[in-house]
């Protein structure tokens, strides 16, 4: 990586993580970004007993506001400085019960526009070293020009 | 209503109300049982300090949560005593900001089957007086005996 | 209705019949224009013995391109002249075999907008005067401009 | 391989190929098996004059029914003998306009399950030796027992 890229990776991740801390819901839920690369972001959170459906698993609302979450941030790690970005519409299909102690969702790019961005993550149910894919997400972001 | 129908109504609806009350997540969301007809639920959340993106609306996962919640429920109205549904996929589109006092959203049953169930919800700012829908779900349950 | 909105109404059909005449998947598919009113479109095709799958039901793929094809032109309709639209994503959910004579998709719009519509369609499977759901779908068109 | 495994896999092949043959629809589409393995399943289909939409480049409708059956028949390739699998839903994502010399269309399987699978294709253009990725698609099928 050049010095130049390096800092704008720094850039990226600083501006990633700035707007992720203005989300209360993402406080509310214990999440915490873990990764943000360019077109890639993984976000974390503890299974945590507010947060649970009627069984004692994660609700399904958490895998998809982690999976979401993830998936806007990775586009907009690719968008240009000043834009951000809103979910146009997300698909998400739940392959497994989301137990274990955390759940982790990371968010990609498939393709990047200058309209619209489509995206997926995959949200992974963590318990001590194993890894079990609860969630697969598929969905549209678009560019929003906050000023 | 018959004399019989209309305790079978008020059992379904304790059997949704009994369920819901055990999902941390709705008690977490400020969430609340507004209404249980068969086929048919609704749900509302005051949109709150702790449940918001960015930008000061209401987090994309608080519409997705309270949508999916609705439409599941309402496919538990039609589900035989003993049995309960998880959600198998939802797709959810975005319409407009979920800015306001409240969101509502109206889950309903769109064919019941014995093996899967397709449902939609319409989830709704509401603002004194006004309603606005903010986003539009689709997507499918699948009954499942817990025991 | 006023001269003007009738005139206006006739323009919109003649837009929407000859953007339907120009594709030949719609020819093949034996596919008719049977509705076109502002925000509301009804598309017709017989299920043909060279559109089935491998029981002798109308293929998932002639529900959705029916679906897909009413939904995106009720979007057009309420689009200025000259403006065409595209399908950003689609999402089909099969409720029953299409049996039968003919598959109808009504499609119409639940949201009209500058950069993006929502819109959903209904296939119904018709077979002398019952009509049975088959397909349910909701998605997302993007105007665009074709000059 | 196994000398059992590798008589297996040709018996998958051919019960995917029967099933194949009997889609007029893909017949209509001029849409051929390139490659049947376990969980992973490619469809090619050239982009013939009659499959087009109105400027020309393949119908939607195309790319989602070669990445639907893609889809389907690599679920059916890890389902028991005798098992046939329909599409419950799917999502489908179109990313650029579908033009070139022909689509080919891979699907894999996400998950297997006993009630459901999840599974996801990607449709690409091809020209000469480009590719370009034109669709995603996420969905779920059901394993059905025909007798």
């Amino acid at each position: 990586m050049t010095e130049a890229s390096a800092e704008n990776a720094s850039q990226i991740a600083k501006r990633v993580q700035d707007s992720f801390d203005q989300q209360t819901m993402m406080r509310t839920a214990g999440a915490e970004l873990v990764a943000v690369e360019p077109g890639r972001v993984t976000i974390r959170a503890p299974i945590a007993a507010h947060l649970l459906q009627q069984h004692g698993a994660a609700h399904a609302g958490l895998a998809f506001m982690l999976g979401d979450s993830a998936a806007g941030y990775a586009a907009l790690t690719l968008m240009p400085e000043g834009v951000e970005v809103m979910t146009v519409e997300m698909k998400i299909n739940l392959m497994a019960p989301a137990v274990g102690e955390a759940l982790e969702a990371v968010g990609s790019v498939e393709r990047t526009g200058r309209r619209l961005s489509v995206v997926r993550a995959e949200v992974v149910a963590v318990t001590g070293g194993r890894r079990k894919t609860v969630a697969l997400l598929q969905g549209t972001m678009i560019p929003v020009d906050p000023a």
